[in-house]
């Protein structure tokens, strides 16, 4: 049956960041839908940010269309100078290679819930506001050197 | 700002089917958030679906990976011999080449909103229930003449 069971599917709070940058997102609790559900031309994850957790550092990305829409609670969308909250049902886009980096921050004290689709980025995430470049396969620092 | 304002986008009924089966998709309003937010990896649609309006006729493809999430309202999933009542923040994922037709249908009084996810399909879409058939840009009888 395609209305599937989220909570059967399993939640995870691992992250590539490197350790300086890792503990923003330790409560943020990721089910990947899409290979669970056998979807492959999109990715699509279901995010729990508890209080005080990030969806990811301020990022934006030069070849991955991102798009959100909150399904609970209440989330801050940082932006290059401008915070916006969002409530369930809203929704924002971020397409490629707009230089506008961004992330929801959960500065509630209750769970809130998105959405997030995109797909695999191969090029560049640029990260404004901390010492983290992503290219080639791996995170760097913004001289070049590998984490 | 990324967060947008849906009510600003362009709603359309308009649809694709030919005449004979264009009825059960008039209550069906359509904004094409992909267009509208500069957004080309994947589709996006904000669907609003009448009292007694039907998403699509029953369906699946070949080649397009779906999925949805119900906003507000509720709908029936109509599934091969399934009915499933789908509520706010239920979602139901469609993988291509699942011979499984599927389709919304607000059997309710309310108005009721959905996300769809998708890609442009380029190969064959089935419709178990009526004498039609998409294939190679077009729709077709299902003895392979044109509407």
């Amino acid at each position: 049956m395609p209305r599937f069971n989220l909570t059967a599917i399993a939640q995870t709070n691992a992250t590539g960041y490197p350790a300086p940058h890792a503990a923003a997102v330790r409560g943020r609790w990721v089910r990947r839908l899409g290979p669970a559900l056998g979807l492959a031309d999109f990715g699509v994850s279901h995010v729990t940010l508890k209080p005080g957790a990030a969806s990811s550092h301020r990022h934006w990305h030069e070849d991955e269309d991102e798009f959100i829409v909150m399904l609970a609670g209440q989330a801050v969308l940082m932006e290059e100078g401008c915070r916006t909250l969002m409530r369930a049902g809203d929704m924002a886009a971020f397409p490629k290679g707009e230089p506008n980096g961004h992330q929801l921050l959960n500065e509630s004290e209750a769970d809130c819930e998105f959405l997030a689709f995109g797909r695999v980025p191969l090029g560049d995430a640029h990260y404004p506001d901390i010492d983290l470049h992503w290219s080639a396969g791996c995170y760097h620092h913004k001289d070049g050197s590998r984490y």
